[in-house]
């Protein structure tokens, strides 16, 4: 089996890691446009060689793990390289331009488009872990679109890896996403960049934040430039969300300012019940 | 050693579990307002019997970790029944009002003010766990006006438990508190009401959520009955962090509105350096 990684970043690496271990005769092959990445990537023993055009054209799998910008982009022509029985898949957190890029392509028959729920704070290919994937959600656009051999075989490998399948329509998908995803990383931001802004002495910051600091200013350690095209594609929903959050934060404020501390209580209780959903989600793994 | 413990909820079981380890001859006795914290806490051997006003004059340390606002109103008659060298420490998220609530008190050397920088998103006396302080901060307020001797053996204690020490005065404490910690409370809270909301279909939110979702809203299943009176109390520093988070989420959004992502990826490199002043902060326990 052959294996082309293009992107091997985070979840690049990190599927190279789980695919060599499910397919240990499979080569994995890397193409990155940052040559420092691909270099390390090469000596981290992530993928064993530097992929060609004919590499892809000759290989089983292609997997794209880029900035969703640069996907949308440049998807239509890895497309046009590929086999006929080769399997294209992504791993972007915005569907809708990805799959309006592809949308009529020749090949799209190839293509699967993806959104693995999986993911750490972390960039670049030092940070690929074994077994990100396990356990965690993949979610699949589109899937009537991809060719019935060339789907079974993609839940063949996401079996293997421990992926639930979740299929979801590409604009349903940033829609949701822009809650359950984007908005806590603009929260997790907009936290950081508040609280740097006021405590000018960082000493305070490190004696008095505790592991609740930790877990809201978290997200604020994510790369710019993976999110930066994700908020650019996602662009109108993100503001709905943003809409929301500031009207609900200035809410709270409006009761404290009023002395509603009955409305204060209510208002937290309520959210508890998040309890109950997140139950079955996945911790990070520290 | 006689312990009272006035309180028996996540921090006095916590506080229970590692002073017993600590000193084994110890006998640890409690009171609660809730018979069935005070049955659970009995029962899971955090204490081993009731308190009695009598234990209050011959302890040799008295806990009180009640909520801030049941502290402030509780701490002077407490203060007025415990006997000459017994050492009374609280462990409340907010100072000033209670440092107010004290002032002048005939016993105010007994009293330690103290804010252990150290929690779960969980509740009562079956959350406690061992080890919750082990290289935790612990802020000391006003420590010029506990008895000399009584601030030794607090230091001492806070010591074995693997605790370091900072000392703030308290309108310092909850003027940086509330960037550091009452924020994150309210920012999770807010998002959770916000997805919640949107999200009428609760699937979504679990099939879409992952570990980044879950870092920002965890704090949303924290005790509302522990935080309105914190928010109560630190009511006008809170409303100044809102405004301020507020301002740059308003800020965020006007960005992405004008389509300036040049902008939107500098607000995010910029909050990267959060990096390293966590660092050193301890990460949740799973």
């Amino acid at each position: 089996m052959k294996i082309v990684i293009i992107g091997i970043g985070l979840i690049g690496g990190s599927f190279a890691r789980d695919l060599q271990r499910a397919y240990p005769e499979a080569a994995l092959l890397g193409m990155d446009q940052d040559p420092g990445h691909l270099d390390q990537a090469l000596s981290l023993g992530l993928v064993r060689g530097v992929a060609t055009p004919g590499d892809l054209r000759e290989a089983d799998m292609v997997l794209v793990c880029i900035p969703v910008g640069s996907l949308a982009r440049e998807l239509p022509g890895i497309l046009s390289q590929v086999g006929e029985e080769t399997l294209v898949f992504d791993a972007g957190s915005t569907k809708s331009l990805i799959c309006q890029a592809v949308a009529g392509h020749p090949a799209r028959r190839n293509f699967l488009a993806c959104h693995p729920i999986a993911g750490t704070e972390f960039t670049g290919p030092q940070a690929a872990v074994e077994g990100l994937f396990n356990g965690k959600t993949n979610i699949i656009c589109e899937v009537e679109l991809t060719a019935f051999r060339i789907q079974e075989r993609a839940l063949e490998v996401f079996q293997k890896l421990g992926m639930r399948i979740r299929y979801m329509n590409p604009e349903a998908h940033d829609r949701h996403i822009a809650y359950v995803s984007h908005l806590s990383h603009i929260s997790s931001f907009m936290l950081g960049k508040t609280v740097i802004e006021k405590e000018r002495n960082e000493r305070d910051i490190f004696d008095l934040a505790g592991s609740g600091f930790e877990s809201t200013v978290r997200l604020a350690k994510s790369s710019p430039a993976m999110w930066t095209p994700i908020f650019e594609q996602n662009r109108e929903n993100v503001m709905e969300t943003l809409d929301e959050y500031i009207a609900n934060l200035q809410g709270f404020r409006t009761l404290l300012e009023q002395g509603d501390f009955q409305g204060v209580f209510e208002a937290m209780e309520q959210t508890n019940r998040i309890k109950d959903i997140l139950r079955g989600i996945p911790t990070p793994k520290n």
